[in-house]
């Protein structure tokens, strides 16, 4: 369980292992498509903050996008900054202020500094916190050998979990704050897209109590996936049948619940059209343009909820998937296809791009795999 | 209060005054535009149905699109059938099985007959009943001196409310599940569109304790009856800084709900984008037809809720309602703009068409006005 | 799935066996402990209502108590009633007016004959109906070859379950009840008591995802039982370590709930001191007499929710069983722990009233066990 | 509205008046009963702090059991420490690391100091912090000159309410997580125990949008202060009717919630008999001592929910507060009896002690009253 032994006055507040004054990172060093390994300055860990060895980091669809370049990433990212949001580390230093960590822990990270002083912030819901810094956007992040994090962003990872595992709490969290926006227990539900998010919360909506869980993708090894990660039942979303197959398994009932990964019109649509009269629909997956909506026969008639879901709750979605984890009911092994040295990223990157991938997590130099 | 009394062995199951076997009525008798006055028979009191003595009706958006035959109409109404699903009326006949209702009471009409037997009327959700049949739509309704309605659709209005009051109660619905579909008290809520539907809403987010309540719409006219029914701020859409002045109202948090009413794109959008980060928008309003919305900007990076709503819990909102109406908390008289003869149908079908009314009440022939 | 398909008009209303006028059941004769078997009239199968040929049925504690003709038995129960409240049967005939079942289904039976016209019963919640009867207990119920219920009462069982199973959907509803009356999902629930309702609750709270699952009795037996149903963790209360075993269980967190099984003062109040602050505590069992409690620092100081539970929702209760049972997720198996003729009820009472049985399940005559 | 506007560069960290390095404060100056005037040293601004010029504070209930060296201050209270939890004054200075405060500005204060590590903490529990130390008990308070404070237990109350309003925010939000513990709106509710609390809940529960309210008490005085604040129906405790009565009101229906504010079992006992089934009791007042409940008949049968309520939710408390009182919905005046200077403590005191006082208000030595 979680942070209730804070450190003693005798804990140090620092690593006896001597650090380097540069480490290695993959930066984004300019303006324009790509990343690079460079040799940068170890973080300061300033008041308040954890200097993290990092163990472990995983490679997100907002890692593709930077590195390609797209239009958001052209207006959000000030070059040069360290990139990586998703990772977990020893502590190697604690920063002035800090009691409830000590040297040697290791902890996962929650990617959003949030302001701790807006109003979403001061009635929990940080996670749209409006002043939001991400580590790894904004911010130096953790595809590097060291990172600094404000001591508020760890979190103690269950002990009994794979590193892999604890490396991927943060998108984990997108996967668990979807599934538990709505009723799960006994329930009926699909998760339209299967990459990694989709396959996490595949598992979520298993381990979490759903009766039934459907899975939809475009993409055959992503349903190879979702059925690993036990998908009661596996669609094709080219076969354009979700919506009847979707009533036949539910006996004419409709979906209580849609998970929607996928960003896709399409899936939104079927999604609506699959789902019982005042089912929900949690939109996770962003789409690339605006679309449009039969509102009236879709949303209203059938008195439909739709989440906008951000993030994940900090700290309740920390908490529940603590539980999840540490109890053993959610295992995430099949979604982690590879593990492999930071070294490699380009090729990280160019798996996830191809789709030959599900989650891709990145060993740092003089890390063991 | 409630149905709790109920008839005694010896409460007479028709009341004492002879009955014609015909009575006038407003039936929609063929295919096309309009509607007319006609001499029907009486309707016969089933097992489990009470004939009401009609006392008022209200006129409702949906019967202006059966007068002028709309689309909707076209494929939905089959001729003959009197109109009128908003009414309050005496009870004069019990039918056989009926035991909680006496004649001589007074009661108030769902108009939604459900089947009680499906998984939506089996689990609280008798409101989205794939086989809904509807009073005045499906079946013959209110405007007539006499009705028959099931047992179950009946609701005895609160003794102290006024009889137009009890005769709207059916509309008065859609705006209390519209507003209690998302939180309330101490919330800065907006109505956007101020038909009759909207103007309740005022007073019932007033009543049920909204801190501020906006209202929104485009006709100078109803505006003004907003201002009635005790909105706290009146911005008229057509001057397009609808956004700007709920942030200000606000003192730059945003809304924290929106309760559409106006079917309007522009209005939704606004909403949206008038809401705080985790606000609620409510919708009820029908749209005439498909539109788009940029999502990731006014609902996924917003963690907004989006409800769709349609028609009244049965019988959760009935209870409500009989709660702000019955204490006094709840006052519709500003929205209630016409009390006029049911022999003036097609006058009060042409203020609702030009937008010169709020609800208009009709009285039935032989009633006193 | 549900009540989709009604019959239709050509369905017979009575099935083709020719039926005996006369049959065995089960009968509290007088008052005074006991029970007889005893031939009596088969029930006429009135409007509204179905008439089925009794498959199985459970007995359970309430049986006992009036079986042993305690204080409550001598003030609810008069005498002659045939017993039982918990039961599936094939229908026989269907009454007047009824259109949505036909005879040759199987369904399973809600226990309670609730007004339908009271505030309670009018606003979702039937199961608090003041003016409840109960079959078995207030008019005659299914320890027969026959009995009639109100067609509202009849739920059509999922087809892949085990006739045992469909039998004991009423006590499972009250476990049903209990556990989903608060988060259960990555949840550390306890129960206390592993009677068969208790027994229920612990694959209930496993198959509606639960993090970790703690039973508590003071029967190795039923501890035994509990094991089998899946439950992580089985302490024996008599150890009395309970809050503290539940903390270590936590990791020092305390449970999220509990489910209170047991009626026990004891259990009570070990199960509050075991919760974390905001949990939940959800009181089925009941104690029998008044207690006291430390509520500041039980109830106050912890924030704690107390949940008084009856019955079980109608019937959104019954639609969640559905789909953990229809789902395969939930396995009753192991609680149902004997199957035997309904001639040896005598028998079936001693197993319970010494402790040796889980939920014992009655064939009656003529069925095949 | 609420921090929006940090503090720019320029702003000074320190207001210009010059400070006395002592000031005048209410002292507990050692164990036993009483409490001293002394010149004490004014409090340093550490990092993350704010210092105060303290305008007004509010003397509470746990002032006068301190004063009073009752059982629990002897177990809780290290003398010498300064008193006063309730209160608001003028920042002074801002302490290093202070952005979104300014010198200059007005604020309210919590006064639980919590943890912000622990798992109550990490999940929007603070308000149930096991490791929370409280202003005025555990650390030096608001009864003096000046007052410090960690920069996020400061809230920026509304510009428009009285000064007097903004000292007891504190208190108010005691009422404010009561009555929103459960439906408000459109509900009858009940506050049982018209102290300062009672008063403020009186006030919510209106603002808030309740049907009807009623106030039950023993103190004539008490019960019309009630009425000042508008309860719609003022009841005797010591008359013996508050079920009867309660079920009149309601119609026969029972009430909705029940607020408890009083800590005796008499009340929760009749609070519990006059809610509706379904219903829910809120527990804010602490008893002196264990009592014993029917638990079958008053919470089991009847479906009842109980909250144990301590404290205010950090911060969605303060934001309803903000919303309810910035928006003149909710008037506190009535309830504040006293404005007095701070130098007449030992009269505040004895006012409450002998029921004589709504909330009392004191003013510091320099404030103008």
């Amino acid at each position: 369980m979680n942070p209730t032994t804070p450190a003693t006055a005798e804990t140090p507040r620092t690593s006896a292992r001597t650090r380097a004054r540069t480490m290695r990172a993959i930066v984004k060093a300019a303006a324009g498509p790509g990343a690079e390994i460079r040799e940068v300055p170890v973080p300061a860990c300033g008041p308040g903050q954890l200097l993290l060895k990092v163990e472990r980091a995983g490679v997100c669809g907002t890692d593709l996008h930077i590195y390609g370049w797209d239009r958001w990433s052209q207006e959000r990212i000030k070059p040069p900054v360290t990139l990586g949001h998703e990772f977990v580390g020893e502590i190697v230093e604690v920063g002035e202020g800090v009691t409830e960590f000590a040297v040697g822990e290791r902890v996962s990270c929650e990617s959003h500094i949030v302001c701790n002083h807006c109003i979403a912030c001061r009635t929990g819901n940080g996670h749209v916190c409006e002043n939001t810094r991400i580590l790894g956007v904004d911010v130096n992040g953790g595809f590097a050998e060291y990172v600094a994090i404000p001591v508020v962003n760890a979190w103690r990872a269950p002990a009994n979990i794979s590193i892999e595992a604890a490396a991927v709490m943060e998108p984990l969290g997108n996967a668990v704050h979807t599934t538990f926006a709505g009723p799960i227990s006994g329930c009926n539900l699909a998760v339209t897209g299967c990459g990694p998010i989709g396959l996490f919360a595949i598992g979520v909506a298993r381990a979490a109590g759903a009766a039934r869980v459907v899975a939809s993708d475009i993409s055959p090894y992503r349903l190879d996936l979702a059925r690993q990660m036990k998908a009661d039942v596996v669609l094709d979303a080219r076969e354009g049948k979700f919506v009847e197959r979707c009533r036949e398994i539910t006996g004419g009932a409709g979906l209580d619940g849609v998970l929607e990964m996928s960003g896709s019109a399409a899936a939104v649509r079927d999604g609506l059209a699959a789902l019982r009269s005042g089912g929900r629909l949690s939109l996770l997956g962003l789409p690339k343009e605006p679309f449009e909506l039969d509102w009236n026969r879709l949303v209203i008639f059938k008195g439909i909820t739709i989440h906008g879901i951000i993030g994940r709750r900090m700290y309740e979605t920390w908490f529940e998937m603590d539980q999840l984890l540490g109890s053993g009911r959610l295992d995430l092994r099949p979604a982690i296809t590879h593990v492999m040295p930071m070294e490699r990223f380009d090729e990280a990157i160019a798996l996830l791009r191809d789709g030959r991938a599900g989650k891709v997590v990145l060993v740092p130099w003089g890390e063991k795999g």
